[in-house]
């Protein structure tokens, strides 16, 4: 009977994907600082599709072919594209029914390691509840794929996947949680009081303090301004 | 001059070490449950040398050269060795003065993935104290090597690596923490009252608890049963 129940793991990393890949599980793909948040919030405001792409080299390509482009590469935008990923960016009426193309340092790479997963769908603190309330609904396997910092375990990531995973399971002894989950979880339990002064040591968020991005870092760790889930359809991002 | 501080960082899977690898580190191999365990015991009760094989294959070609051979897959012994990973097969005059070949899931494997790094120790809770003194008198950057299971991350290795960050960060300012590090540290510090309650969830417990071997489990646990630390040299385990 245990066998039946679905399962939660996460990936600490989207190098370490291919160990973890089922057909079975819906990949939720998450880069709190900044990426996954970024896509909630284009989203949020009615973009109609967002092109993820791994390289610099294809992004520029869609940017001459005329697309709005958001790149980034070690927390800063990149020169010659439209947008960062800043969240902040892409709030307003100016991405309203737009495509856009989006390139960052790691969560788009995450997105590229699982687009054949059975589904893949975009996960930041910024819809959370509206994704575990869906995770539940599916009763599906779960696998929840880190992007991390260049494929290394970064602790903002582990902390919204440890969220997820508390979420999902309190309460519902419907899940069969993996090791990396459950370590998550009281990892989570640690963090929820106050995410930002847990995540005060965390290299990223030394790297984007540095670059002057406190008030993005505050932003992407505020639970549910938005209902959206982006899922990944026929390469690109849309809402469900 | 914060970057003149050494790093302690945490890999979660012996196929993540690519990501991980640098040449100034001293890689520290964890299979807690229960191949550097088991290797710790060993060198207590004198083996001369462990010859870490990846594959049964290699380990049969030298148990036909007339090697004493110690073969694990999926927790159980193999037939046709002499010896599992159980850490009580290893004690006993036995072993004294002996070359022993070993091959098991996880931590032999860990053991190839790093075997060129600039040093390479073997680390458990039974030599977890000689093992961090060690390590703080070298002063370099330490990479905490987790084998998993199969390649996915396990909480008793986590917890063991959170351990060793735990002593070696304590109350000195001389490290700087990777995230993977810094999250493990967290998750001893909810461990460390009762580590075998903590880990009744982990999945290889559990595997192990149904192999009748909660005794393995409880030793593989116990801190400081010896002060032997094994290192990798010239294809070998020896005691340092």
């Amino acid at each position: 009977m245990e066998d039946k129940k679905p399962k939660i793991d996460a990936c600490f990393s989207p190098f370490l994907y291919p160990v973890y890949k089922d057909d079975n599980s819906i990949v939720v793909i998450i880069d709190v600082l900044r990426a996954t948040s970024a896509i909630c919030v284009a989203f949020e405001y009615g973009v109609e599709k967002i092109i993820p792409v791994a390289t610099v080299e294809e992004a520029r390509e869609y940017k001459q072919k005329g697309f709005l482009v958001g790149a980034e590469r070690n927390g800063l935008p990149l020169n010659g594209f439209d947008f960062g990923n800043s969240p902040f960016n892409y709030m307003g009426d100016h991405v309203k029914g737009k495509t856009i193309v989006l390139t960052t340092t790691n969560g788009t790479q995450a997105i590229e390691a699982a687009k054949n997963a059975y589904k893949v769908a975009i996960g930041s603190f910024l819809n959370i509840d509206s994704l575990c309330n869906w995770l539940i609904k599916e009763n599906k396997n779960i696998l929840l794929l880190c992007s991390g910092w260049k494929n290394k375990f970064n602790l903002e990531d582990a902390v919204f996947a440890g969220a997820v995973t508390d979420k999902i399971s309190q309460g519902n002894e419907n899940y069969k949680l993996g090791d990396g989950c459950l370590a998550l979880k009281y990892l989570y339990q640690l963090a929820k009081e106050n995410p930002n002064k847990f995540l005060s040591h965390s290299s990223h968020k030394e790297r984007l303090a540095a670059l002057n991005l406190k008030e993005d870092v505050r932003y992407c760790l505020t639970p549910n301004q938005t209902k959206v889930i982006p899922i990944y359809k026929d390469g690109a991002l849309v809402k469900m």
